[in-house]
């Protein structure tokens, strides 16, 4: 039976060197036990230097050593599934229907990673045979084949607290890949953390893995996360959650002696543009489907539809007449933090005293200390056009309806969008043209396409790119989510003229 | 026939506005005609935005197109063969079997990148199939391509004014992936940057590319690449020159409203490991053919071996002795400008008068204005390690022998190595077990590892990675040379749920 100490665990040993914090029940309000620790430097300097000391062992185990950890991460997780989704569920308010199928999320990406370690298409092994007779030049045999970049820190998100946060998507490619793992925990879920950890830690044991090969460093000081990013042994950092972390760990990651990447993935308003001809066909269905996303897990999705664009008319007002009706009908939700409640009313306050913008509908309740009303906004072409702070993320349960007079102004509102994770087209037949017209802009913009769609819902998949052009993220040439999440932590090498017996492995005949 | 005229060449147009400035010989010392001409900052804008007008245009035409135009513009290399490489003779002391040389590199790259897009396979196409009757939830079909990145800025490299300038491997791969390109010509050769960017433009008139496809902005002045990278329609750069240059890129890249990636290849003392039974075996020829690497193209190749490490004993004093006798007997060497030979004077003379470094051996003359004598040094090991200056490079036909007294100081010194474009090891049968203990410390500090050769001289082919970790390059994920260099423009988008006559040409069934 696990047991939550509030220890950092780096190398498989407890350590509690800190000053104390406590977790917090943002369903019931109350303070959680036990106490955790902030790691002080020491510590995360322990933890990264024992990873720099793993790395070589680690990666030079075979492709299949490394199958076999993952899977057992994943057993011993699946063993654990009820106590960690109870004490998941007191941290984050999430219910226990989607932390349990969060947890098979987990499961099922760490053994999608194994299946990938195993295969080893990933390594890109490839080779120029020698031509002794070239001439003028005769050529070496080149071989070339990826290598691990080294140890990774990973940063837990606070809205998935189990598929992007300890054992999430960022720990698992980087395992598959062959680099060890710190993983900051997040100080909102620090038990789910430490229980989750715990299970990592017992399949380093079981599997015989480098001591090292992964530790967990918990704290809710900003300087954890500083220290993890500035350490000299730390070669690459993943990292969801809000632009102003992000882009202030890439501001770290870049001004070090020897930069590093950071790959945050960050702040997106995934927009939603309803068609003519779906808006005649499905206007009032579309408004339905539209609040269900909007509210899903009180809008803390990274890809949550926070602006929606449409043409002024008929079916733009029977859109709005559903939304309106089912949005009025639901209940506030409770959201992951207080802080993030309070920030979340500060910037709908903000929004909704905007001149040109007009509430349209909001849910019920006093949207007080954790909790958050859904808010349903509207503003014409001109005002979103003015105002760029109408063009940023507003974390949790909001959106903005911009309609417009023309499809000239879609298709200018198209062009000023910035980076997006997911862009979305509401559309019908007869919406063939204007789509086709739209999407060349927006293949600039986003990470992800839907057709008839919502963007909420991530598929674990090979063609999945959970990413974006900046502000989505800091690198929209790599994805968080899905297979070729694994490519941000590899490096090609290129071998001439090698004997075989100095070949790695996977590059020997 | 071709001639020169000073002209910046935007979308086909001639333009001279901006001050004046000339050509320089620097085998004979003398200025060259005409005046070019240093672009305004109208005038880069202009070739920005055209660029951004014609970005959507060029990456929807078929791939097959776009392998046609990079066919067409080596064959008008080819054509114009002559005129080119003897303008190139003149502005850069190269020799013409060089050069010759090296336009047959560069045609070679363009239609290397011809076959990529036409194989289409970098475009990475893939495919979940939807799964309807999926519990709890039905899987729509997702789709994967790649999309170009848009406008790249490319940097033209002072020591390879044909292959890795104006039609070098970044525009060859950056056309292919689908960007336009606007290339800052090299003020050292301008004559030969103007002469091939009339080659593109015809290309682009015979193709029927869309105007703005390509520009060529000219200027000695530093402002020229800065308002490039500064430019919002450019979407990502790429540049080979020096360590400060890159970084100084890098930064402005960086600090941009949005942030591109600026891939810039810089400086590699590209180390070159003599062990013991290679240097018993075969010291002197070791010691003979290292100075053929060392003084090929006046020490100016990026991967010139400005370091070699070895054990004291008879195989390196045999090793030294024929490289002194070699390099004695050398005439010094042009280098491309004054500045680059006033630079490395100075730093030759700061090397040479560090505590315990030692002149083994210079070549003959008296290096004066553009010429350059070959310096070859010794160290030991202590010396090295407190001299973090003789870890870096000095561009130029310069190298330091560092003796150590034990292997372990060669595992030591190897951990302390930055970043490389390569390593090399020189090594017979008995070394095998110190070339094992060493590889995994080299495979994280350098892009490519050759056993038994010389590190000058890089192949383009499929395997090859021209890149390393920082500071030889700004992201070691990626090469500037072999098919691979096309990853850089190019980024990951998901198509969820498209209809066929929506989705881009590649992902049609």
């Amino acid at each position: 039976m696990l047991t939550i100490t509030g220890a950092s665990l780096i190398g498989g040993h407890e350590i509690c060197g800190g000053t104390g914090f406590k977790a917090f029940d943002p369903m019931k309000c109350v303070i959680l036990e036990p106490t955790f620790h902030n790691a002080t430097k020491e510590e995360v300097d322990t933890a990264c230097q024992l990873a720099a000391s793993a790395a070589v062992a680690y990666r030079q185990l075979p492709r299949e050593r490394r199958a076999v950890f993952l899977e057992t991460i994943a057993d011993l997780l699946e063993q654990e599934t009820d106590i960690i989704v109870t004490r998941a569920m007191q941290e984050t308010a999430l219910p226990q229907g989607r932390l349990t199928g969060e947890m098979g999320r987990t499961t099922g990406q760490l053994r999608m990673f194994a299946r990938i370690a195993r295969a080893g298409d990933v390594w890109a092994c490839k080779t120029d045979e020698a031509l002794p007779d070239r001439k003028p030049m005769a050529r070496p045999e080149l071989k070339q084949c990826k290598v691990p970049v080294g140890p990774v820190a990973v940063f837990c998100a606070s809205n998935f607290p189990l598929a992007f946060s300890v054992a999430g998507g960022d720990t698992a490619s980087a395992l598959a890949a062959g680099c060890p793992v710190v993983c900051r925990a997040h100080p909102a879920h620090p038990g789910t953390a430490e229980l989750v950890a715990r299970c990592i830690c017992k399949a380093v044991e079981k599997c015989s893995m480098p001591k090292g090969v992964f530790s967990l460093v918990g704290g809710e000081a900003y300087d954890v996360g500083t220290w993890l990013v500035e350490h000299p042994a730390i070669q690459s950092v993943a990292f969801t959650g809000s632009c102003q972390g992000g882009t202030a760990l890439a501001a770290i990651g870049a001004r070090r002696a020897t930069p590093i990447p950071v790959f945050a993935e960050m702040g997106s308003i995934n927009p939603v543009f309803l068609m003519q001809d779906a808006l005649k066909n499905r206007g009032a269905d579309l408004g339905a489907a539209f609040v269900a996303s909007l509210t899903a897990g009180t809008g803390q999705f990274c890809t949550n539809p926070g602006l929606v664009i449409a043409l002024e008319g008929a079916g733009t007002e029977a859109f709005i007449a559903a939304a309106v009706s089912a949005l009025s009908a639901q209940d506030e939700g409770v959201m992951l933090t207080r802080g993030m409640a309070d920030s979340y009313r500060k910037k709908v306050g903000e929004l909704g005293a905007k001149e040109g913008v007009e509430l349209l509908a909001q849910s019920k309740g006093a949207g007080e200390t954790t909790r958050a009303k859904g808010m349903f906004f509207r503003a014409s072409y001109s005002t979103f056009m003015k105002n760029t702070c109408l063009h940023q993320e507003v974390f949790g349960p909001c959106s903005l309806l911009v309609t417009c007079s023309s499809f000239e102004e879609m298709l200018s509102l198209a062009r000023h969008l910035e980076g997006q994770l997911t862009v979305t087209f509401q559309m019908d037949a007869e919406d063939m043209s204007s789509a086709q017209a739209l999407l060349p802009i927006i293949e600039d913009k986003a990470g992800r396409i839907l057709v008839n769609g919502w963007p909420t819902g991530v598929e674990v998949c090979s063609a999945m790119v959970h990413g974006g052009p900046f502000p989505a993220t800091t690198d929209g040439r790599f994805t968080s989510v899905g297979g070729d999440a694994i490519d941000r932590f590899l490096r090609p090498v290129c071998y001439q003229n090698f004997p075989v017996e100095l070949l790695p492995a996977d590059l020997r005949p």
